[in-house]
């Protein structure tokens, strides 16, 4: 579900790079310190670069604002080509890293939620991967001679948003929860990234919980291992770039152009330096008034884009909660 | 949930039809008496005639072959044809006859479910409705200042098929009533008619229950006042006619007219009448093997006669649920 | 574009099967004599079963009903159940015997035409196709270093039918034909099919011409090689059987099937083959009235298979048009 | 179809706004003159406010940088919400604008053409509003008994875009209109606005022609009266604003808000004077590289709008073209 309710970004990585670049944590680093809390670990190759981001205390979570738990990202620059070789490759990172963080016994039973708005083009993404998931469940319970073998249940529902439902998604998710007690819940979701290179070219698993239409505050509505007590994954790809972000941050680049090209020193050096950034966004913020936070801003071919994504992204999880199958084996199951 | 597994008919006037064309129909009605157990009531107009079927004992039940409760049947010859004088009948009629079969309080709370898969065209009507709803429960909780005077909070979900969720649909519905509570649930579903005319021609409302993907007879996954302590409204329009069910029954027309051509008693005549009925029909499933109960006979323009006869089937709940407005403040509230 | 106009099958293989049963070609067979005028040769294997039928004279065109040329059948039971090895290789001989066919020099303009309207599922095949087509004439002519060698001028419409653009479908092939001046015309459609087991299951190609909405019987409209001067072949996938077909087909069944089972000269068996069988089509006809003609009968599962074929037709497509390339280089293609 | 090559607006009315703000018109006003060659006629209401442009001469073509002719201008700030009193007024008002324009006799043909990629949502308009319109040509060929008195012959293609048909859209327009000879083109377009307010709730109506895939500044292509010898009317609406327009813009706001509050003729205040607003712009575009031309903004809802929209233009075109029937007869002839 795209939330444009703040500037900042869904994505740790990111997250992690804006703080990197705070005069904080440009100290510490002069100081030969590394950020506590926050362990980072690299892993791929140029084609899907892999990036463990681990937050491990409270000060890591203050510092890179994002709760304490696993962030992986992978970063595959030619993911919205539909380069056959890449697909695969992405496929493969993704199902082992989910593997690894998911670390399910044979035969559990999974539930994977498609969140966000199948109206809404760049919100589709979550409905997407579920109509492209190998759904089992129903197969294993009635017909499991029909069934091949490492094939393990999994279920999937695509619950709306509040605008279409009326209910609050958390409420929908829990009460299926309730009655159907999956061994894990894995959530799908389209974020919105800052920086717009990334957008459509990165996906991020985190084992740190959801809080779907999170932008109410509604603790209640919080699906996390801590709630519900099974492990809770989300998988997320950015799919839009909020419009004041982008303005604000093209007006950053164009300043500090601006500076490159000044005498150090000059009074144009000074004043360009002085201009109150927080401010400016305030400013863009009231230009684009009355539709901040009600404009994203997208590649053209965002449609094509998210069809391709999803059926990457729904392969990865085939191939992560289908142990024994390949993806030739795929089509036979799906709708 | 188009469900072929048999050649009965979803529809109470069409299985009165058939009982009333028994032999033992006919016995009793030449000794003056109706069926025992079966009230009916005629109202409306000829471009919305309106039959109230009432089953009110188990010899009611035994001879329609549905369970005891009130079936109201809309018969509408041009619904299929986007007259806007003969949608907006329909619409008051609809409306009408729902809140006197709800007949809920001011402010109650009612859960739309739109069964069916909205992959297959004939099935998507229960989706297809839903999208057309004005969905209120979360305006009236979070921006109730922004709600016209009489329109009370309505929410709606389409949960989907076994074939698409892995989960059944029942359990999908109960999760979600659990947690919600509402004060009614309605449920809309595309069904099967016997007769052809009657595809996108007739609605029908009946306050007996559900038991979505019925076939596989799981009677703890029924929706029901009886169950779930709270009325349960389904509404339903035939979208198809079973292939078998079509072919059967114009086999029994040409048979019929051919012993209507040849005199009586002549051997051709008693040959005719010596068909064994069930026996053909075996024949028939037989012939159209392997498709048997996957076959469906539809109208080449399906998707079109969907599309708008969601839209009034989804009008007519939208004025039978929000008292206090009209037509034409519907679309405001519709995303 | 689906026409249920007669009770007579789009395929050729239909219409000669048809024949073959007729008393006329028993007779023949009888003599030791094979149908003059048409050739048959057999290839392919169980997977692929290809038939070639040529029909090389008019007393062959007579004997079948279909204009003097080339119809090459593919027959593959599993291609609606989407095995991945059926589908390649369907795509192998499809290509195969495109190219066979058209004959094309290398860098020849090939104009596809995708037949149907996209609003009625099983009508869709054609513009299905089509989208998922490499279409490339442009790119070779704006930005030809960007495009790979053995790729060869693609361009493709898809005009809709005459009840949404109120134009007859052949008047806007024949104004972009007169303008583009490709070197071969190749057109995608829906048939209708007369034996069910054929729907989604068998290809046709052949070089006859077409007369898109022919029903109307404009020969102003025919697009042959005669009246365009170029190679027009037409690749058609049955997706329908018109219930008025296949009633009549289940009927003769069940006749065959209690004759067989009375004895023979018995008065029951005599009446049975007594039956008009023509007589007992137009009881059919009346029996379905009003809806003749536009009633189908398709497998509920119609919009997967038109989907799932869809590809595997534009795939043959793409490996018989651009010579250069293989499936995996598909995707960079498509938009 | 939305080109987003230049930072220019596709609306005469923000051109000749942006003209306005000019030094170069500025100072005319100051010497009491208006711009020559430029006439300005406003009507309507606040609802529906008309604007309607005449640019008469090689002067007013080069201040505005469009070519001459009449522009008229629907604003229509509720267009957006779905209100269905604004509808019918803005259904009314542009009927009565395009009839003035056209001038067509009784009994003229129409051919409505659909521009744009109906992949690409907020390029759909254009196809979208085609599949809304009463297309009618055909009927009163074939059936004209069944066609209402005071309709006229309108037919209607949506002939896609370079990249889906790898053919120039302006040569398939062409081959149809060779051999349809229409009496009147019409053209539905998406176009790009410069400011985010006129995003959905602005519609234009010129009869300057047309040159479908513009940028490829293919002079051959280009459609209007001129070259084809009937009236050319392009209808367009703007969808999206360029990525790089909306941070210019935005930005410039800033700088703007930044002066004013600064004292005048203080270091500050010069320096920000002295920012070159062109090198800017060239250093934006760098800062969004390599998706300059690439990235659009809308508003979230764009799916809904568009739909929306798309009714009320098809809905005008309709009341235009079909003087005597009204709207409640418009659905028993769309499909």
């Amino acid at each position: 579900m795209i939330n444009l309710s703040n500037r900042y970004t869904d994505l740790a990585i990111e997250a992690h790079e804006i703080f990197m670049n705070s005069s904080e944590a440009k100290q510490q680093a002069q100081e030969g310190k590394t950020p506590p809390g926050v362990v980072i670990e690299n892993a791929g190759d140029e084609d899907v670069k892999i990036t463990r981001v681990r937050i491990t205390s409270r000060t890591g979570e203050a510092s890179i604002g994002k709760p304490m738990g696993n962030y992986i990202t992978l970063e595959i620059p030619e993911l919205k080509d539909n380069n056959e070789d890449v697909n695969k490759k992405t496929i493969d990172a993704l199902a082992r890293e989910l593997r690894d963080m998911l670390k399910l016994k044979e035969g559990s039973t999974t539930l994977v939620i498609g969140l966000g708005n199948w109206n809404v083009t760049p919100d589709a993404l979550g409905p997407k991967v579920v109509s492209n998931l190998m759904v089992t469940r129903h197969l294993l319970q009635y017909v499991p001679e029909h069934v091949d073998e490492g094939v393990s249940p999994v279920c999937a529902i695509s619950p709306g948003v509040l605008g279409i439902t009326g209910i609050e998604t958390g409420e929908i998710v829990r009460g299926v929860v309730d009655r159907l007690k999956p061994d894990a819940l894995i959530a799908i979701d389209a974020l919105a990234a800052r920086n717009m290179e990334r957008v459509s070219t990165t996906i991020q698993i985190a084992d740190t919980g959801i809080a779907p239409g999170g932008g109410v505050g509604n603790k209640r509505m919080e699906l996390s291992e801590q709630t519900l007590g099974m492990p809770v994954v989300a998988i997320g790809v950015p799919t839009v770039v909020d419009a004041a972000t982008l303005t604000n941050d093209a007006m950053d680049l164009v300043i500090d152009s601006l500076m490159n090209e000044s005498p150090k020193d000059s009074g144009f050096y000074n004043t360009l330096k002085d201009i109150d950034r927080d401010q400016k966004y305030e400013l863009i913020k009231a230009a684009l008034n009355p539709f901040v936070g009600h404009l994203i801003v997208t590649p053209k071919e965002i449609d094509d884009i998210i069809s391709r994504v999803s059926k990457v992204v729904a392969n990865g999880l085939n191939m992560a909660l289908h142990q024994g199958i390949t993806l030739d084996d795929v089509g036979r199951y799906i709708n």
